[in-house]
């Protein structure tokens, strides 16, 4: 029933190393459009996030990484929630080469949903996600 | 006669500054990924790249920035050569909005067709750009 | 009589790239570290840029690669206002090696200096480079 | 005896998102800038490492965040190795205000030694970590 949103990503010569392979960093980036990526997907795209004065802040982040890719590989980013708090929820990001599925990494995020109290820029307070977003997602009611 | 290669960039949350718009820099993150899809284009992928030791540093790179796009905008990049030298070419970017098609900011980079004299790591030489390259690109011959 | 703002950046393993060398956007990064630097050294720091609902969106930049630092290299940044206008002003950026001096690139910007009409995330307006910031950069009076 | 290495950064604009904070990868260049210190600290600089052909490639990362620094704030990164294995360890890495000392994140590294076997870009194979780099941070004998 989870539903599971997939992104995918060309490594880009920047986005490497001297070492030729992937900078770490890059795989936090990635995780962080899928979560976005999420978001849309359950009726929050980037637009309705800022027109109602939502964020997404994190808590916890980690990656354990298993093979590197280089420039040039096509990695798909396979993202699903894994947890539902109230507010916080959490999300799990396997990835893959796109072309052979080998297995590169596995990372996590932890976050909360949150509304600006007075506009952009204002302090954030965490608010129930919405039951649009669990429903969408493949999550129980709240 | 001139080919022109496409490339699409969602504007991810990381690519924004607190003014809510592109961070300025993203735009030559993405003419670098646009020439390296140009090179790619024609017959010189990644893998090809690296395993014959080509690589393409910069002499110049210049953007003029008419609008911002905002998080969450697909971007498309029109890129084409505008300029042919013996090993010297200059490419030409357009960034303008998938959806209605506003011109967002226009690029240019002049590069060199480069090899590592003695491998990966080694001092640089540059070298003619491939016949190949300058047919599969509408350009004329050496 | 021009102000020359100095700022110092060591080349991080993840501000290069598989040829060793640094990746070319970093360079745009810097240049917009270094403008917001000399905002700051004419007593406007971020702190007040953003009570004030300042921002200084970018009309056109460029830049000049003479030769690349390589990782851990400690790059310097000197930056001064090359050219003032009502509200748009000109940056010319240097970047050599804080050792020796070697010429690595000289870039450029133009940028605006412009407010949110109605605070964080609403219209820009161009408005006049306060005469503090002329008087305290070496520019003329408005 | 420990070996606390310190190294600062202050925010830029770029390295922040449209809620005004810090975009969480930063984090994860921090710490890799500062991982890359400690090597520095312990004998082996960028030079040394590129010319011995060793790199420091990572297992797993993970980061708690719990304040979110600004635009132009100076922040301080404490880290140390927490573990040592015969070629692997583990970093410790704390993110504080400059000013005050208020703890913004703690993360981790687990990373190995490793060489390549033939030269740049070839195969990598894991080697002891040098006896001087456990003793000029702190470490026990291998």
């Amino acid at each position: 029933m989870t539903v599971v949103v997939r992104l995918q990503r060309e490594l880009a010569w920047g986005d490497c190393d001297p070492a030729g392979i992937v900078f770490y960093p890059t795989y936090y980036r990635w995780m962080d459009a899928a979560t976005w990526g999420l978001a849309a997907q359950a009726g929050y795209p980037a637009a309705r996030m800022r027109a109602e004065h939502y964020t997404l802040p994190l808590v916890h982040a980690a990656c354990d990484f298993l093979r590197s890719p280089t420039f040039g590989d096509l990695v798909e980013i396979r993202s699903q929630v894994t947890r539902w708090g109230r507010s916080s929820f959490s999300i799990g990001h396997e990835f893959v080469l796109a072309g052979d599925g080998t297995l590169l990494a596995r990372g996590s995020e932890s976050r909360v949903w949150c509304r600006y109290a007075d506009g952009p820029g204002s302090a954030l307070r965490s608010a129930p996600v919405p039951d649009e977003v669990r429903a969408a997602l493949g999550g129980p009611p709240a």
